[in-house]
């Protein structure tokens, strides 16, 4: 095993009726910004209970933080929170917004030349106002961790910070506000929670039997939860196992003392800056593409997955390997997210544009043994075609 | 799954080495308190690694913290912490040693009639000064918890208090440290951990797959690292699982939205403090007893856990719970701790002095439906003579 530290100081509050704890946690008198994205909270009643739970505070709004949420969009926040002198966030929604308000929160307190910097330039945060979380969409796991993913339109880039100034204080998770998600970001939020697990997992053995078990335990769930998920949103118990698994699946529990991947990820944000391709169907396009291109380097837990996870336990190494990949695939179209380029009419003419990018911002050295160089992107991005 | 609240702020430093870590995580210029027991630390280096590390802090010890930290000890140590004006404590030792502290924490701030009434009357903890602790012996969890259990000697009284103060700032987990622990050590810290998570998961089912396999994870890590760990106390891996498991066990993660069960500890308290056996030795001996004479509650969940953790798919359900049941006590002798009160030399007598004793305090509802009266509790124990 590998060392480490682990720090997540996150309180969450987890099921039905818990909006209404949150007055418990932010500071009385706080002038409360809440933050959320295209006003779907005020069709299935969350941002009721929430005014609710507030009516003792002084409050804002902020609407319309997108998907993949927009520097543009995120800087008005900041330069109306700076003005009306907010003391509390509030993000309410999915990941998108929680990740656009920890970089809000970070940039409201921000003393350096150009908040883009953040992201750009990796520029460290060293404060960042105090903000809370409601959660209406299980997916990315940013209710419980300290990351965040931001967009500029403007230049099409897609990149991410995180810091210790930027875990939420507090994080409602009730099921219940899941009941009348789109069946899409259901399956969506499946296979980007499933994609967090591998990116932990799928690297190569370090003894360390724990985090494997907990991490299939996440695999597990999401294989045997997600479709029922998909199948029946308001069955609360499915709900619910299938929110706590996304949020364990990015905390940090799972992580501890494991090298870990994240080539996937880096690679699938161009194609969501450059398309516009939902995160997670971005995901499972790439996913099983570099699986087959690294197969060997994770043959280890490659065949530990399978035989795990997928029950794979017959036939030679490279039969069980493939076998275990096509598993995956087919998870992810049983749930009607579609697994190559070409299904989101994206070509060849894509791959160089994405390898120029990579060339320009001298990308090297992703993956777990940090050795996937940029050929390597366009081999596996030529896979995935 | 039931609603749940789950926080823990502990910052964890995992890993060999990490002790030089410690001067990074307590403020410059605080007095330090190191607490610690025997004296096993000098012999072992981990006392010069911890000095060496606090170089450039004012430090004060205060040794002897048993075994079953004693209240009267530990408001020894109170005592001198106020009168020093101690701004920092460190506990260097195992679940006894970091128990003791908490205790101290919390008494050092305490402004009521008598400190004894955070234990007796679970008068609540408003405050407590920080503290961090330096793992040598992986079993209680209590590096990565808040909760504390201390015994009064003049009343042989073993009581626990816990709160949200109480918390450790950081832990250091060094696998290196326990290289040097005696075997029994080592096999009751393995007992404990593994009934921490039994008191957890043996309860019944509440549709909540993922912590049920997260329990089933730290208790397969615990089955297959255990008796390695007795074995070859040196070798690093095996160590470091065995001491991550240990803390997983007993840290939140498993407990959230389960019920609990903690009747077995509750009763086995008794035992050390009417006879001093060693903790993880009372459980061995109640746990067995409780499952038999709950089994029929528990159903559901000793089916799962004798297939998942040992391997039982065979025969009538009873058949199954009784084969189950004897592969708990079965892997509990294979660590060489017994698993019946005569083999402790105790009788009839304690038991009817335990209920007595329970009469007295006003004992009820114990156990996960709170339905295990004194009566019961006399069943249990004759089960186990």
């Amino acid at each position: 095993m590998n060392n480490f530290t682990f720090y997540n100081p996150v309180k969450i509050l987890f099921g039905k009726g818990q909006i209404s704890a949150i007055a418990q946690e932010i500071p009385a008198g706080s002038r409360v910004m809440i933050t959320y994205g295209g006003g779907s909270i005020k069709k299935n009643g969350v941002y009721d209970q929430v005014m609710e739970a507030l009516r003792d505070y002084e409050v804002l709004e902020f609407q319309g933080i997108e998907p993949n949420p927009h520097y543009e969009t995120l800087m008005q926040a900041v330069d109306i929170a700076k003005r009306k002198q907010v003391d509390f966030f509030l993000a309410v929604g999915g990941g998108s917004v929680i990740d656009g308000t920890k970089f809000i929160v970070a940039a409201v307190e921000y003393e350096g030349a150009d908040p883009w910097n953040i992201l750009a330039k990796r520029e460290r945060v060293t404060k960042a106002a105090p903000f809370g979380a409601v959660l209406t969409l299980p997916a990315t796991g940013s209710e419980m961790n300290s990351g965040a993913v931001v967009t500029r339109v403007s230049t099409k880039e897609k990149l991410s910070f995180g810091s210790p100034f930027t875990f939420p204080k507090f994080s409602v998770l009730d099921p219940e506000t899941t009941f009348t998600l789109p069946k899409r970001q259901i399956s969506n939020g499946v296979v980007d929670a499933f994609s967090h697990v591998l990116e932990q997992y799928l690297t190569y053995p370090v003894n360390s039997p724990l985090q494997d078990r907990m991490a299939e335990a996440v695999l597990l769930t999401l294989k045997e939860e997600g479709p029922k998920a998909v199948q029946n949103p308001q069955d609360y118990n499915t709900m619910a196992n299938f929110m706590w698994a996304a949020t364990m699946a990015l905390n940090g529990v799972i992580r501890v003392g494991v090298p870990t991947d994240w080539a996937t990820h880096y690679i699938a944000h161009e194609l969501t800056a450059l398309h516009g391709i939902d995160h997670a169907r971005t995901l499972a396009v790439v996913f099983p593409a570099l699986l087959r291109y690294k197969s060997e380097d994770k043959k280890e837990k490659l065949l530990q997955y399978g035989e795990r996870v997928w029950g794979v336990d017959r036939g030679t190494e490279d039969e069980r390997i493939e076998a275990t990949i096509q598993a995956t695939i087919a998870f992810f179209e049983s749930l009607e997210v579609q697994t190559k380029l070409r299904n989101y009419e994206v070509g060849q003419d894509t791959i160089d544009t994405i390898i120029r990018r990579f060339e320009e911002r001298g990308v090297k050295d992703l993956g777990e043994r940090a050795d996937i160089q940029i050929e390597d992107v366009k081999q596996i991005l030529m896979l995935s075609l």
